[in-house]
Formats: C-alpha cells, sequence, structure tokens
C-alpha cells in the first residue's frame, strides 16, 4: 500500500494549561507516523489504514468545542510540493524535517 | 490556468510585537487570495503566476530568521483533500472557510 503524506494543523488555545496538554498529545500521536514541522503543524506518513486509525486517536484526544483540526492530503508524490523557508528548527522538533 | 489551493503554513514568535505584526501582514497578503482557517495557516486559490507572486510578496514580510513558513501545493482537484474537525471560527477569522 502507499505511504500517503497527510498534513494535520491543529489549532488550540494553549493559552489554557489543558490546551497546553491536548497540543503535546496532538504531537506525540502524529510523532509516531511523522513529525512536527511546526509548532501546530505535522507532517505524517501514513497509508490509508494508518490515516483512519490516527484520525479516530485524535478525535479522542481534541476538544471539538474548543480546538480546530485540519486534515490534508498530499498522497504519495508529495516531495515536490512542499517548501520551507526560514528557520527550520523549533525548541520542540524532534527529528529531521522531510525537507 | 487552473486555479491551485496552495496551503501556507507560519511560524512566527508572536511573543514579541513585531511578530504578531508579521503574522497579521502574512494574513493580508494571504486573504488577497483565500483565507485564514487557522491561527497560522491559510489557504490560497491561485494559479502558477499568482503563486510566484505570493511567495515574492511573502519573502519580504518574513524573517527567515526567526520565523518559518511552508507552502503545500494541493492542486486544483483539493475539495476532497481536505477535512475538518472542530470549531471553524477564531476571532480574527474573515470570511467563511473553503469547507
Amino acid at each position: 500500500m502507499f505511504d500517503l503524506l497527510v498534513l494535520v494543523t491543529y489549532d488550540v488555545k494553549t493559552t489554557s494549561m489543558t490546551g497546553q496538554q491536548r497540543l503535546r498529545r496532538v504531537a506525540k500521536l502524529c510523532q509516531n507516523y511523522g513529525q512536527r514541522v511546526q509548532n501546530s503543524v505535522f507532517e505524517c506518513i501514513v497509508d490509508a489504514t494508518e490515516f483512519a486509525l490516527l484520525k479516530i486517536k485524535l478525535m479522542e484526544v481534541i476538544d471539538q468545542e474548543q480546538d480546530s483540526i485540519r486534515f490534508y492530503q498530499l498522497g504519495n508524490n508529495y516531495k515536490n510540493k512542499v517548501e520551507h523557508f526560514g528557520v527550520k528548527e523549533s525548541l520542540d522538533l524532534e527529528g529531521p524535517l522531510i525537507l
């Protein structure tokens, strides 16, 4: 099965302790499949089954009354669809970026 | 020429006044072509020429020593590639979302 790039973007009011906790849990889940590329942007490499599972897990973590989460499917030919400018690392990034 | 969905994700230290100012300018530029869907995520509908122009303008605004900006090309058949869960609006959103 093809591996696909799925971008997960997440907006949470991190002014609250519980919001920060949810963001950490979202990051941790996504990092099982890829990595954090910006504070609230995660690039996950998944097949269709993993993507479905990841979505279910993320739904259990986020607060749909307060948070916003978006999934963008970039397909399997994703390397030429992503461009980066500026700094590449932030304090909480783990591992290398795709780009 | 086809209209393409380009996702612009932007990370800036908004703890500083100048960072907040840059984020506002990035949002304003992107809103000429689409809209803000999360605090630092913008969906722009552009053709290839507009995309090139938008990138040049954004490069003039951001601080490449401090900020991180990423562009994701979702092509022209983008409507079934985007999924949203949770709240759809934040205080600074203008206009309806694509989804």
